[in-house]
Protein backbone atom coordinates (compact mmCIF):
# COMPACT_ATOMS: atom_id res chain seq x y z
CA UNK A 1 0.00 0.00 0.00
CA UNK A 2 1.25 3.39 -0.83
CA UNK A 3 0.24 6.94 -0.90
CA UNK A 4 -1.34 9.62 1.61
CA UNK A 5 -3.34 6.97 3.41
CA UNK A 6 0.43 4.87 3.91
CA UNK A 7 1.90 8.20 4.74
CA UNK A 8 -0.49 8.92 7.44
CA UNK A 9 -0.03 5.53 9.52
CA UNK A 10 2.69 6.95 11.77
CA UNK A 11 1.86 10.32 12.32
CA UNK A 12 0.92 11.20 16.52
CA UNK A 13 -2.41 12.04 17.41
CA UNK A 14 -3.32 15.52 16.48
CA UNK A 15 -1.74 15.45 12.98
CA UNK A 16 -4.27 17.01 10.49
CA UNK A 17 -4.76 16.65 6.52
CA UNK A 18 -6.57 18.80 4.18
CA UNK A 19 -9.52 17.57 3.40
CA UNK A 20 -9.18 17.80 -0.05
CA UNK A 21 -5.80 15.92 0.10
CA UNK A 22 -8.03 13.06 1.93
CA UNK A 23 -10.85 12.80 -0.57
CA UNK A 24 -8.26 12.91 -3.74
CA UNK A 25 -6.27 9.75 -1.90
CA UNK A 26 -9.31 7.52 -0.69
CA UNK A 27 -10.10 4.43 -2.83
CA UNK A 28 -13.55 5.25 -4.12
CA UNK A 29 -14.52 2.12 -6.33
CA UNK A 30 -15.58 2.20 -9.87
CA UNK A 31 -18.41 3.40 -9.77
CA UNK A 32 -16.83 6.19 -7.63
CA UNK A 33 -18.87 4.99 -4.15
CA UNK A 34 -16.92 4.17 -1.11
CA UNK A 35 -19.18 1.89 1.58
CA UNK A 36 -20.66 3.56 4.72
CA UNK A 37 -21.60 2.40 7.98
CA UNK A 38 -24.16 4.19 10.00
CA UNK A 39 -23.64 3.62 14.12
CA UNK A 40 -26.17 5.16 16.27
CA UNK A 41 -23.73 6.79 18.57
CA UNK A 42 -24.65 6.84 21.94
CA UNK A 43 -26.05 3.05 21.85
CA UNK A 44 -23.14 1.34 19.24
CA UNK A 45 -25.76 -0.11 17.56
CA UNK A 46 -25.24 -0.78 13.81
CA UNK A 47 -27.95 0.54 11.57
CA UNK A 48 -27.54 0.19 8.15
CA UNK A 49 -24.51 0.41 5.65
CA UNK A 50 -24.72 2.37 2.52
CA UNK A 51 -22.79 3.98 -0.27
CA UNK A 52 -21.96 7.57 -0.68
CA UNK A 53 -19.67 9.71 -3.39
CA UNK A 54 -17.55 12.12 -3.07
CA UNK A 55 -20.51 14.53 -3.39
CA UNK A 56 -21.97 12.77 -1.08
CA UNK A 57 -19.74 13.06 1.47
CA UNK A 58 -18.99 16.28 1.21
CA UNK A 59 -22.70 17.20 1.58
CA UNK A 60 -22.87 15.17 4.60
CA UNK A 61 -19.77 16.94 6.09
CA UNK A 62 -21.28 20.08 5.61
CA UNK A 63 -25.23 19.87 6.22
CA UNK A 64 -24.93 17.59 8.96
CA UNK A 65 -27.74 15.41 7.45
CA UNK A 66 -26.65 12.41 6.18
CA UNK A 67 -27.06 12.27 2.41
CA UNK A 68 -25.48 8.31 0.50
CA UNK A 69 -25.70 7.58 -3.33
CA UNK A 70 -28.72 5.44 -3.81
CA UNK A 71 -27.30 3.24 -6.35
CA UNK A 72 -30.77 1.70 -7.21
CA UNK A 73 -32.02 5.06 -8.21
CA UNK A 74 -28.37 6.08 -9.32
CA UNK A 75 -29.70 9.50 -7.35
CA UNK A 76 -28.99 11.37 -3.75
CA UNK A 77 -30.57 9.66 -1.37
CA UNK A 78 -31.33 11.94 2.01
CA UNK A 79 -31.90 9.67 4.45
CA UNK A 80 -35.86 10.45 5.56
CA UNK A 81 -36.60 12.43 2.44
CA UNK A 82 -39.36 10.00 1.67
CA UNK A 83 -39.51 8.58 5.44
CA UNK A 84 -39.17 11.40 7.87
CA UNK A 85 -36.70 8.99 9.69
CA UNK A 86 -33.59 11.50 9.45
CA UNK A 87 -29.76 10.74 10.28
CA UNK A 88 -28.26 13.11 11.56
CA UNK A 89 -24.17 13.47 11.34
CA UNK A 90 -22.37 13.30 14.76
CA UNK A 91 -18.58 12.20 13.36
CA UNK A 92 -17.35 10.90 10.33
CA UNK A 93 -14.34 8.71 9.82
CA UNK A 94 -12.23 6.91 7.44
CA UNK A 95 -10.51 3.67 7.92
CA UNK A 96 -6.89 3.41 7.86
CA UNK A 97 -6.39 2.61 3.95
CA UNK A 98 -9.20 5.27 2.37
CA UNK A 99 -12.36 2.66 1.13
CA UNK A 100 -14.82 2.80 4.37
CA UNK A 101 -16.51 5.60 6.04
CA UNK A 102 -18.11 4.78 9.71
CA UNK A 103 -20.68 7.55 10.72
CA UNK A 104 -21.93 8.32 14.45
CA UNK A 105 -25.48 9.35 13.75
CA UNK A 106 -28.13 10.16 15.51
CA UNK A 107 -31.09 8.08 13.84
CA UNK A 108 -35.03 9.16 14.53
CA UNK A 109 -36.99 6.13 14.42
CA UNK A 110 -36.08 3.26 12.43
CA UNK A 111 -32.87 3.16 9.60
CA UNK A 112 -34.51 -0.06 7.99
CA UNK A 113 -36.78 0.14 4.65
CA UNK A 114 -38.80 -2.50 6.81
CA UNK A 115 -39.61 -0.32 9.92
CA UNK A 116 -36.91 -2.03 11.82
CA UNK A 117 -34.58 -0.04 13.96
CA UNK A 118 -31.62 -1.51 12.19
CA UNK A 119 -31.08 -3.44 9.34
CA UNK A 120 -29.19 -6.48 10.75
CA UNK A 121 -31.95 -8.30 11.71
CA UNK A 122 -31.13 -11.38 10.30
CA UNK A 123 -29.30 -13.91 12.96
CA UNK A 124 -27.34 -16.35 11.29
CA UNK A 125 -26.24 -19.60 12.32
CA UNK A 126 -24.17 -22.56 10.92
CA UNK A 127 -27.32 -24.22 9.30
CA UNK A 128 -30.13 -21.38 9.54
CA UNK A 129 -31.25 -18.12 9.90
CA UNK A 130 -33.30 -16.21 12.06
CA UNK A 131 -35.38 -13.25 12.21
CA UNK A 132 -34.83 -11.71 15.75
CA UNK A 133 -37.37 -8.75 15.87
CA UNK A 134 -40.49 -7.03 14.90
CA UNK A 135 -40.51 -3.54 12.91
CA UNK A 136 -41.32 -0.44 15.30
CA UNK A 137 -43.70 0.42 12.86
CA UNK A 138 -45.00 -0.66 9.37
CA UNK A 139 -43.81 0.43 6.08
CA UNK A 140 -46.68 1.37 5.14
CA UNK A 141 -46.68 4.05 8.25
CA UNK A 142 -43.23 4.36 7.69
CA UNK A 143 -44.46 6.11 4.15
CA UNK A 144 -47.44 7.07 4.58
CA UNK A 145 -48.28 9.93 2.68
CA UNK A 146 -44.60 10.66 1.92
CA UNK A 147 -44.35 8.51 -1.49
CA UNK B 1 -37.05 -5.46 -4.61
CA UNK B 2 -38.32 -9.30 -4.82
CA UNK B 3 -36.65 -12.71 -4.21
CA UNK B 4 -36.26 -14.42 -0.76
CA UNK B 5 -34.97 -11.25 1.20
CA UNK B 6 -37.79 -9.14 0.45
CA UNK B 7 -40.16 -12.46 1.15
CA UNK B 8 -38.65 -12.66 4.88
CA UNK B 9 -39.51 -8.54 5.58
CA UNK B 10 -42.98 -9.79 6.70
CA UNK B 11 -42.15 -12.80 8.43
CA UNK B 12 -42.28 -12.71 12.47
CA UNK B 13 -39.56 -12.79 14.99
CA UNK B 14 -38.24 -16.72 15.40
CA UNK B 15 -39.14 -17.53 11.67
CA UNK B 16 -36.27 -19.27 10.28
CA UNK B 17 -35.02 -19.92 6.72
CA UNK B 18 -32.19 -22.38 5.37
CA UNK B 19 -28.88 -21.26 5.18
CA UNK B 20 -28.40 -22.83 1.85
CA UNK B 21 -31.32 -20.82 0.25
CA UNK B 22 -30.43 -17.38 2.47
CA UNK B 23 -26.63 -17.80 1.02
CA UNK B 24 -27.72 -18.64 -2.62
CA UNK B 25 -29.83 -15.40 -2.44
CA UNK B 26 -27.29 -13.43 -1.08
CA UNK B 27 -26.18 -10.55 -3.15
CA UNK B 28 -22.81 -11.28 -3.71
CA UNK B 29 -21.01 -8.61 -6.22
CA UNK B 30 -19.34 -9.40 -9.41
CA UNK B 31 -16.65 -11.22 -7.65
CA UNK B 32 -18.66 -12.85 -5.82
CA UNK B 33 -17.69 -10.76 -2.68
CA UNK B 34 -19.99 -9.04 0.13
CA UNK B 35 -18.81 -6.35 2.50
CA UNK B 36 -18.48 -7.46 6.67
CA UNK B 37 -18.37 -5.31 9.07
CA UNK B 38 -16.55 -6.28 12.28
CA UNK B 39 -17.99 -5.20 15.86
CA UNK B 40 -16.45 -5.80 19.15
CA UNK B 41 -19.35 -7.64 20.71
CA UNK B 42 -19.19 -5.87 24.11
CA UNK B 43 -18.02 -2.32 23.82
CA UNK B 44 -19.74 -2.05 19.87
CA UNK B 45 -16.45 0.04 18.85
CA UNK B 46 -16.78 -0.76 15.07
CA UNK B 47 -12.68 -2.26 14.40
CA UNK B 48 -12.80 -2.83 10.41
CA UNK B 49 -14.58 -3.96 7.30
CA UNK B 50 -13.26 -6.14 5.16
CA UNK B 51 -14.98 -9.08 2.24
CA UNK B 52 -16.30 -12.10 2.20
CA UNK B 53 -16.91 -14.62 -0.49
CA UNK B 54 -19.15 -17.58 0.16
CA UNK B 55 -16.60 -19.50 1.52
CA UNK B 56 -15.06 -17.40 4.11
CA UNK B 57 -18.98 -16.94 5.44
CA UNK B 58 -19.03 -20.90 5.43
CA UNK B 59 -15.70 -21.43 7.06
CA UNK B 60 -16.55 -18.43 9.80
CA UNK B 61 -19.55 -19.65 10.41
CA UNK B 62 -18.35 -23.31 11.10
CA UNK B 63 -15.22 -22.50 13.36
CA UNK B 64 -16.24 -19.82 14.66
CA UNK B 65 -12.78 -17.98 13.63
CA UNK B 66 -12.96 -15.13 10.98
CA UNK B 67 -11.68 -15.57 7.59
CA UNK B 68 -12.33 -12.89 4.96
CA UNK B 69 -11.28 -12.88 1.14
CA UNK B 70 -8.58 -10.85 0.80
CA UNK B 71 -8.64 -8.87 -2.70
CA UNK B 72 -5.27 -7.37 -2.62
CA UNK B 73 -3.88 -11.41 -2.07
CA UNK B 74 -6.33 -13.17 -3.88
CA UNK B 75 -6.73 -15.87 -0.32
CA UNK B 76 -8.67 -16.57 2.59
CA UNK B 77 -6.97 -14.08 5.27
CA UNK B 78 -7.84 -15.90 8.77
CA UNK B 79 -7.46 -12.53 10.60
CA UNK B 80 -4.71 -13.04 12.97
CA UNK B 81 -2.70 -15.61 10.73
CA UNK B 82 0.02 -13.67 10.35
CA UNK B 83 -0.54 -11.21 13.25
CA UNK B 84 -1.56 -13.74 15.97
CA UNK B 85 -4.59 -10.65 16.86
CA UNK B 86 -7.29 -13.07 16.00
CA UNK B 87 -11.03 -12.46 15.53
CA UNK B 88 -13.71 -14.88 16.73
CA UNK B 89 -17.23 -14.90 15.80
CA UNK B 90 -19.53 -13.87 18.42
CA UNK B 91 -22.81 -13.38 16.12
CA UNK B 92 -23.11 -12.79 12.44
CA UNK B 93 -25.96 -11.27 10.70
CA UNK B 94 -26.96 -10.11 7.13
CA UNK B 95 -28.87 -6.70 6.52
CA UNK B 96 -32.38 -6.83 5.51
CA UNK B 97 -31.51 -6.78 1.62
CA UNK B 98 -28.67 -9.52 1.68
CA UNK B 99 -25.50 -7.05 0.74
CA UNK B 100 -23.94 -6.63 4.29
CA UNK B 101 -22.72 -8.86 6.83
CA UNK B 102 -22.92 -7.58 10.33
CA UNK B 103 -19.91 -9.49 12.18
CA UNK B 104 -20.23 -9.63 16.25
CA UNK B 105 -16.39 -10.75 17.39
CA UNK B 106 -14.27 -10.86 20.63
CA UNK B 107 -11.38 -9.05 19.14
CA UNK B 108 -7.70 -10.14 20.63
CA UNK B 109 -5.37 -6.74 20.79
CA UNK B 110 -5.30 -4.46 17.84
CA UNK B 111 -7.65 -5.09 14.42
CA UNK B 112 -5.66 -2.48 12.75
CA UNK B 113 -2.75 -3.45 10.63
CA UNK B 114 -1.30 -0.02 11.93
CA UNK B 115 -1.43 -1.19 15.53
CA UNK B 116 -4.54 0.54 16.53
CA UNK B 117 -7.67 -1.30 17.78
CA UNK B 118 -9.41 -0.01 15.34
CA UNK B 119 -9.12 0.51 11.82
CA UNK B 120 -11.07 4.28 11.87
CA UNK B 121 -8.97 6.58 13.65
CA UNK B 122 -9.31 9.61 10.90
CA UNK B 123 -11.65 11.71 12.56
CA UNK B 124 -13.23 13.99 9.70
CA UNK B 125 -14.68 17.66 9.93
CA UNK B 126 -15.36 19.56 6.87
CA UNK B 127 -11.85 21.26 6.08
CA UNK B 128 -9.97 18.42 7.22
CA UNK B 129 -9.48 15.28 8.75
CA UNK B 130 -7.22 14.39 12.03
CA UNK B 131 -5.72 11.32 13.39
CA UNK B 132 -7.11 10.86 16.83
CA UNK B 133 -5.27 7.65 18.52
CA UNK B 134 -1.91 5.96 19.30
CA UNK B 135 -0.93 2.62 18.27
CA UNK B 136 -1.14 0.12 21.10
CA UNK B 137 1.95 -1.37 19.59
CA UNK B 138 3.90 -0.96 16.37
CA UNK B 139 3.27 -2.81 13.18
CA UNK B 140 6.67 -4.23 13.65
CA UNK B 141 5.92 -5.59 17.16
CA UNK B 142 2.81 -6.65 15.75
CA UNK B 143 4.05 -8.66 13.10
CA UNK B 144 7.45 -9.59 14.82
CA UNK B 145 8.80 -12.75 13.16
CA UNK B 146 5.17 -13.73 11.61
CA UNK B 147 5.68 -12.20 8.37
Amino acid sequence: MSGLFHDLENLPPGAQVAMEDLLSAAKWNDDGLIPAIAQQHDSGEVLMMAWMNRAALEETLSTGRVCYWSRSRQAFWRKGETSGQQQHLVEARFDCDGDTLLLQVEQSGPACHTGRRSCFYLRLSPSSAEIDREPLMSPDQLYAGKR
